[in-house]
């Protein structure tokens, strides 16, 4: 079985074009197939960037060392050319690259994510001479597990209070700061809309379902209302949008959406209220999709072997 | 999007492995990626061959040219190896390479599959010299749509009444006989398990649910029964098995697993039945998962490119 994980580095970038472009050139160039260094090669795209969070984030999948190999490159290209001591941004952050999670897609455990959290941290920290703080599965110490208290005080809190990172030297990079590179499960984030306008029930619904409440495993959930936009028909004007469930499953392996599904479904009932669609939102693992199939129609020998898609690139 | 068509040559030697390796390894080695050649790779795989069928058969999956160029490799080493006129076997055949033929995976229409079809006869009834017959989406003339028809009186009956071939000379090759190509829809085989041993109730929900009978586009179904293997549990032996509604869906974008799986739900439950799990057998495309996904969870603007391991390849 082909293994493949996820990375999703964040940037201290989101004016400048021509830098953005260079960060994320240098992956996608890392990431081209090379029989020499003797690995496949790793996939770069979703690029996002905003200009107020002065932040930019992309997307790569493959093999493991293909995809730490991409990302060690993008990550060289943005500590040359961001400066943090001229950095303004709303985000929290503490570095020019600023958060590298490696995340599981298929054939992968977390360890082996935890690994290559390692393996790109030391050559970060002794390469590049950034010092390195792992977290979430990745962190040493469990003050560290949480990204928000790494990034405590930001750049600027840092620099000051500087903890003992896990690699590199004892103090900020002149330039680039620190950087936060870990592993963590894969986040499907799927929405369930009803029929209906009062948000009140969605947010029942959502506390009800929620793990925080006593709810479903790895099941983060809020209700909304959503207007619709301008160029919505005048029937659907007139409705005056509807009320959104929207969900994050943060380990879909314990809570898939088909399950969070027929939650909301279940509960809707119990208050009169259909479900007017579904959504999901962003990338999903294959993985994901083949285990829906297999609990909603009890397929329990289904696997995603079978997909022929998948075989192609195995 | 990237354009993917599926191959499942048929040849007509089930007994010598050395025979059944070499047709099935010019194909894997036809499929590696060529820049020289100017397309990417395809892939070989689910090699299965009957002896007493005497009758081989593998799956080649990739970008059209890239399947065609291996699947050519293929026949060339069949048209060497295989002597037709010391053939035997219980299934009809009428060549050393006897069927193949094309199948849209995504990306790709029914015509280009044609395309496909025309182009691979071509080159086979000219540089091969064997008589290359189109057949279902890719039949020229109405009596040749059916396999079935072309096959009529298989390798001997063939070379007697020799129809005029669509490409290649108006006699069989002397030891390769002739060859079938064609396109068709792709076929997903799918097992509905009852919770019952009662056939009957199968074959009721079976002729129900078929479209000969007048249900479901695309549907063919039979009721089986289904004994339990040796290593079964002993509670499972002395349930005596259960009834099976095996399904072939022959057009999935008209009827989808999941329909059909709805469908016998509705009917078993109307004969007080349950239903105890389900199978889908073999390969199957993503886009069917991410239909079955979007009808049965409404998650209308779901679309295959949002998975993951898709975006791998393009």
């Amino acid at each position: 079985m082909q293994k493949i994980v996820e990375c999703v580095p964040n940037f201290s970038e989101g004016k400048d074009l021509k830098v953005i472009n260079a960060i994320f050139d240098a992956a996608k160039k890392g990431g081209k197939p090379s029989s020499a260094r003797g690995f496949g090669r790793a996939r770069v795209f979703e690029l996002e960037y905003n200009k107020d969070h002065n932040r930019c984030l992309f997307t790569i999948v493959g093999e493991p060392d293909a995809v730490m190999f991409a990302v060690f490159e993008s990550i060289k290209v943005a500590t040359k050319l961001i400066n943090m001591e001229k950095h303004v941004g709303e985000h929290p952050r503490i570095g020019a690259t600023d958060v590298v999670p490696f995340i599981p897609v298929s054939g992968v455990t977390m360890e082996e994510c935890v690994e290559l959290a390692q393996k790109l941290g030391r050559k970060v920290g002794e390469e590049l001479d950034i010092p390195v703080f792992l977290y979430e599965e990745a962190a040493s110490k469990p003050e560290d597990r949480n990204l928000a208290d790494i990034r405590k005080g930001e750049y600027k809190g840092l620099k000051v209070r500087m903890n003992k990172p896990d690699f590199g030297p004892d103090k900020m990079h002149p330039t680039a700061g620190a950087v936060a590179i870990g592993a963590r499960k894969y986040l499907v984030a799927f929405n369930v809309n009803l029929d209906t306008k009062d948000v009140e029930i969605a947010k029942k619904i959502a506390r009800i379902i929620r793990e925080k409440n006593g709810g479903l495993p790895g099941v983060k959930a809020l209700g909304f209302k959503v207007d619709l936009p301008a160029e919505a028909t005048p029937q659907a004007l007139q409705a005056g949008g509807f009320a959104q469930v929207s969900i994050n499953l943060v380990d879909f392996e314990k809570t898939n959406f088909d399950e969070a599904y027929r939650a909301v479904e279940s509960e809707a009932e119990k208050l009169g209220v259909k479900i007017k669609s579904s959504e999901i939102y962003g990338m999903i693992p294959l993985e994901s999709l083949v285990r829906a199939v297999k609990t909603t129609f009890k397929a329990d020998t289904f696997k995603s072997d079978q997909v022929l898609e998948k075989r192609l690139y195995e």
